[in-house]
């Protein structure tokens, strides 16, 4: 897979891109990420991107002309399967999307900044609009990471047991059972007996048991009805 | 505001921390962030900070030691508001809480890794549990790092106009109304008629029209009964 990020701040995403399993997903080749710096296609001697907003008020607006230059150039190198523009009035992102998105080819990742970016770019460009959640951030930039992790430990062979991104939260609409770990005693806590038993049939159960439980008391909304009125 | 946070990969969060606002709240001193890494604190020769689950099962699962140590010492050192801890099985962040921590002194983010933490860390420490999404990212920290962005930027003083903030999406259960910015005309797209008109009434209502039908048609769970039958 291959996803391009355009970013007026690219160097925020050094770090988060070059770490951990995003290392891996890259170094593997099963992944390249580049981020693109919007400055240099900014207007006039300042390299502007950004202007105040028509109608007033606070906050400026990314400029039409700078992003559609560089969506130009990178459409003319690739076709993309999406064009996505993180923003808090997007479509709120979850696994299932993730999971969809881990099977492109190509993406191209849209960060904005200040008010978000005038709205005939998205008109003109954007297929997809993405929020991480009902919150404001300072930039694009955190929630594409957060995308591009999301999508990258989905494909095969970056994560190192294939199984585990399975028994995930959310793949199965069910919050993650507790997990434990030794010492068996700690500090006067112990570790279920069930889960020392050996027995895999009740360990199972437990889990199951325990994962419907958990996601009744503090997610409701992610059980079907006839469930959550068992 | 102090924040602390505790990772397996502290060098993860370097370039989030260090630009654009997060850079802009610690130059000015409102904000200090410190990330701890918690591999010195493992045990045994290899400083292991997690180890197998019971009961079987892929993934790791962080143990209790390390985190108790290096928790205890970061404790004795301040008095927390809250000890957080990113897990997907916590609480869905959302703007209203992001308000109320940016009014916290000292907060502790707990980053976990593999497939979460022990229990009984969760049991003994943790306060405040969040999930910035439904969906799941290969570690704790660009969680941390999202949490520590929607704080910082409404800390008093970070954001260089004081009303943009205000203004955001979410901050009044409305995502925003488009914005546009020059030039007024652009592939042949106009910008409204309204936004140029210099009417200050009409542009007002017009952008609440706006943010409401936009709400209506993207995330009609925002709106209460009332307006969403209206």
């Amino acid at each position: 897979m291959h996803i391009d990020i355009i970013s007026t701040v690219p160097e925020l995403l050094d770090s988060p891109l070059s770490h951990s399993i995003m290392q891996r997903a890259q170094d593997k080749n099963l992944l390249t990420v580049r981020v693109h710096d919007l400055r240099p296609y900014g207007l006039g001697k300042h390299n502007s991107v950004d202007d105040y907003q028509f109608g007033g008020g606070a906050g400026m607006v990314m400029r039409c002309e700078p992003l559609a230059a560089l969506i130009d150039e990178l459409r003319a190198e690739r076709d993309y399967d999406e064009v996505i523009y993180l923003t808090p009035d997007g479509e709120r992102y979850a696994q299932r999307r993730a999971n969809r998105l881990s099977l492109c080819q190509n993406l191209l990742l849209i960060c904005g900044h200040y008010k978000g970016i005038d709205e005939r770019i998205r008109e003109t460009y954007v297929t997809l609009e993405i929020s991480i959640g009902d919150y404001v951030l300072s930039g694009g930039e955190l929630a594409a990471a957060v995308v591009v992790d999301s999508i990258g430990r989905l494909l095969p062979g970056v994560i190192g047991d294939e199984t585990s991104a399975l028994t995930d939260t959310f793949q199965d609409d069910l919050l993650a059972p507790p997990v434990y770990t030794r010492p068996a005693e700690w500090r006067g806590r112990e570790v279920p007996a069930i889960l020392r038993s050996g027995d895999t049939g009740a360990i199972e159960a437990w889990r199951e048991e325990q994962a419907l439980e958990r996601t009744r008391q503090r997610r409701p909304d992610l059980l079907g009805d006839e469930l959550a009125d068992d």
